[in-house]
């Protein structure tokens, strides 16, 4: 396996084996490590000296089912600490194919507005070539990517930046390609696409032929494992084909939190939006077969994943409005705002994938410009116009491409959803307090993916829990957290954990996977071991950031506003917020 | 002496005796120790749980010479810690002589967009009413004065907000009147302005007419420590009659400065400015004379100022543009923005005074702006309209408003002069590392005035040291830094510095006017300790609220870019600069 080292002060790169310390590394666990290792963690994250560094999980590129996860790793210019986000798509399995352990973009050119694409190919170990990117520049994102497949074969896969990125917004993702070669696929959350295009950096294309895959140690225990897991997935109820997931996509969350009094509404003023059935999955699905949508039931983001819970959004006429429109994203750009306009919520998702944003952050940053009074809630037309305004740099499209928590300082509004500069996801914290206890204390600012309790607190995954405790809530983030960690670090999409969770041989499976994958022997301890000390480095390079654990708090409204449907606030003790990382 | 609570969510108010814990406190102590013991860290600096503080010093309201100062204090906008900003104003001597130790502004209305005044009288005790403020905002506050002199009489003194506070503007000062009636002096630093504005709070109207006045213990004491006083600042050259001060301004700084490669130009790119001959005090002074202006030496800001230091700068007709035109805001206004048209400079400030904004804060900002392309370096006109921006809370204003550091984030620019989110003032730490060593350790973000080392580095007071060298460095910030806090405490001006450092006797009738006013035995250990001891509870409330030592540092940029024309960056090690507090 290889390290791949591009420098973009003076475009030249390095090919090497992989360093004895990362031999065990992959994923997360790569990029976070790299990133404590080489980022001066006082460094600006849009200077010369932060690196973005690019990691596929352990199994991705295998034939692990549901594993084409590529993360992402830097210092956040949204957060100010170490970010890891990761994205499902072919260009992943690509890159492990090509034996590329970590892919580090390194140093800056001096010219501004110039920009690069790197082209990497195997010709017995990974080459890169540099071409000019500056033509693709400031344009929608699905206008760019067909001459990209046209100039560079049907086959490769695609990494890029959007016009967000290209403004240097602490909004803005790194973008991949789906299966149908749509910019769709986003490592969205903390703002690494700025990080990206401040390295003069528009794409990476991965062309993979000829590359020699993924070494598997012990094949037999590999098979083994990745049996156990297809039959896990294939079995429970939320990933199963035809199962939630496939049929209604992750949206189908929206009535599932709305009944629950979680959905955050109109800038976190409530927990219940009154037209949520309106863009919930199931009226995503049902709008589809009545317009005639080429695809009904949904589709996988990246090769082999059982679970495919990626759709559609068809018009009125039976074109796409865009794919994927996941749950978080209906939230923040429809309960968030009060619009329950599907069509204009589909565009609304559409356009992030085309400026290169992350629609969570553009959604709860509207939400905050609704509560300023710069555009009315509910109104998706000027909702609209507002992420045209980012998409075109404009100078209140800068203000909102900043951030919720920049926006909310330049309007001196109070009211801000944020942990640690990022925007808190689609499920409330005041209504749901164990994931509010990883909003606050994961070190990637608000997340809902650093340590999903939703699984028993909503979705009885394990067991019910009531959502409105905080018993024991501390305990169960941290344990969601750290093993969280390590599956961001497998390759595997966060939503096996459904499976996984509720069936010990799938959990066995996914550890064999990796095992055989790395000849290792590793146990269900070391599952939970691994991902605590993934957590402790990136803990450290925050705590060096000047992250301490007064950043461990949610916002302060939270504390005293109360929520309704359920008149909550959130009253996990500041003691029970600090255990998590204090016992970890 | 009284503590003063007005509670502006149900507009009423509190009068009491000092709690016997505050009974010597004042000034900056005073702010700093109700601000640690009431506002909670962690809370929105423009909710309703922040408080504002003010107080003036031991001294001020007596016969003490250059002793009129106002500390106001509260949890900053800007910088998310504890502030102290002060000023020179008759408002600081009628405060103390209605015996109010501390005036603190509570809790915040429900209603957006009213505001209201408080007029402050003496019966027998201090007595508040409020009044309907609301028709005088969003004017200029020069146009806002008169009509206020009007209808509470020529003996007033008032503080206010303007509009930047209004629109919630991290950078918003506190103004208060100087001799003639000018809004022209402020506790700008830190967006205690908005705070001001966040409770519905726009005048509050001192009129002290039957007051008791200031108590005097021991009123021998008070008598010989203040004649020592007085002749200390007489008789020093910086600080006498018709010396530096008095005949050139602070702005006698600008040639001084730059000819020490220490006069931060464009963005702080340069050390040296090659115009600044055209924006120095000396200018001012002969370019006054020239005009016929009303007043050629300078005038006090403040009643019993013997230092006279504030200067006018008059049109070619005579006319007023502005008053005082300060050495940091000549440089930020002028020397930072690549500005040296003296008339345009005097208006950029003049709109600062009348809009409610910081100088420094607002020149820092627009050299970001500029060095962003937003408009040219030079362009002085295209900066007045940017202030007019600013104060017409347009979108692009609006993000000025929000200071430094949140324009740098909105452009994504990494050359961005901010220590704690306060931008670096007049002296380039690459040039003058004693006093890079105050902005990264200082409890207030970067602020020149919490720990002068320049009276030493540049202006050889208590002999000269190399102001290049790193060497002692931290230990002269730190002594300065505790002393700065007491002088802050005292009511003094800290202009006293440049006499009594270098007059022992000087120093000595410092303690013996504050022990004659208190009846205490304080001796030259007890005002550094007293100090410290004010830094330390500064320091604890700011960890509280998430700032650590990763906080005491400079921007990146200057460690790497070396300064012309010395062409040094500032390597002052960390280690030092962890020293400050740790031996504190």
């Amino acid at each position: 396996m290889y390290f791949v080292r591009v420098n973009m002060t003076d475009r030249t790169y390095q090919v090497t084996e992989v360093p004895e310390k990362y031999k065990y590394f992959a994923g997360r666990a790569l990029t976070s490590n790299v990133v404590a290792d080489e980022v001066p963690p006082l460094c600006h994250p849009l200077g010369p000296n932060n690196k973005l560094v690019f990691s596929a999980g352990f199994v991705t590129g295998t034939s692990a089912p549901t594993a084409a996860r590529i993360s992402v790793g830097g210092k956040s210019p949204l957060t100010g600490g170490i970010k890891e986000a990761n994205a499902g798509t072919s260009w992943g399995a690509d890159l492990a194919n090509m034996q590329i352990r970590g892919l580090i973009i390194e140093g800056q050119p001096k010219e501004k507005d110039q920009f690069w694409g790197l082209h990497i190919t195997w010709d017995g170990k990974p080459k890169v070539e540099f071409f000019d990117a500056t033509p693709y520049t400031k344009q929608p994102l699905s206008a760019v990517y067909p001459p990209i497949y046209e100039k560079f074969g049907d086959r490769v896969s695609v990494c890029s930046v959007g016009a967000a990125a290209e403004y240097g917004y602490s909004n803005s993702g790194v973008c991949f390609n789906d299966q149908s070669k749509r910019p769709s696929r986003y490592a969205g959350r903390g703002g690494l696409g700025a990080v990206m295009a401040s390295k003069g950096l528009k794409f990476i294309v991965l062309d993979r032929q000829g590359a020699p895959g993924v070494e598997i140690a012990d094949k037999a225990l590999f098979e083994e494992g990745r049996k156990k897991m297809i039959d896990a997935l294939r079995t429970h109820a939320i990933t199963k084909p035809k199962g939630g997931l496939n049929s209604y996509g992750t949206a189908i969350l929206i009535n599932i939190m709305n009944e629950a009094g979680g959905l955050p509404t109109k800038n976190f003023t409530s927990g219940r939006f009154e037209e949520a059935p309106k863009i919930a999955g199931e009226a995503i699905f049902e709008t589809n077969k009545d317009r005639k949508g080429k695809e009904i039931f949904n589709h996988a983001c990246s090769p082999g994943c059982i679970i495919q819970c990626s759709n559609t959004v068809y018009a009125e006429d039976g074109s796409e409005i865009t794919s994927c429109l996941e749950y978080e994203s209906a939230w923040s750009l429809g309960a968030n705002l009060g619009i329950s306009n599907l069509d204009d919520l589909a565009m609304l998702n559409q356009l992030c994938n085309d400026y290169g944003l992350d629609t969570i952050e553009t959604g709860t940053t509207l939400g905050v410009a609704m509560e300023a009074g710069v555009i009315p809630f509910g109104d998706s037309k000027a909702a609209i116009n507002l992420v045209h305004e980012m998409g075109k740099g404009t100078t209140l499209g800068r203000i909102l491409g900043a951030g919720t928590e920049t926006t909310g300082r330049v309007y001196g509004i109070t009211r801000v959803p944020t942990v640690k500069g990022q925007s808190i996801p689609a499920y409330e914290p005041r209504a749901v307090k164990g994931i509010g206890i990883t909003y606050a204390t994961s070190t990637m600012g608000a997340d809902h993916t650093a340590g999903y309790t939703i699984a028993p607190e909503i979705l009885g995954v394990m067991g019910k829990v009531d959502p409105l405790s905080p018993e024991g809530k501390a305990a169960l983030s941290r344990a969601f957290q750290a093993t969280t960690a390590f599956i961001d670090s497998s390759g595997h999409c966060l939503f096996i954990a459904f499976a996984i969770l509720d069936i010990a041989s799938g959990y066995q499976g996914m550890i064999e996977e990796i095992n055989g994958v790395l000849g290792t022997n590793w146990t269900a301890d070391d599952v939970v071991k691994f991902g605590a000390e993934v957590l402790k480095v990136e803990r450290k390079f925050n705590e060096a950031a000047g992250i301490t654990k007064a950043a461990d708090r949610l916002p302060e409204f939270m504390k005293q506003e109360p929520l309704p449907p359920h008149n909550t606030v959130f009253d996990v003790p500041d003691e029970a917020l600090d255990a998590v990382f204090a016992e970890l």
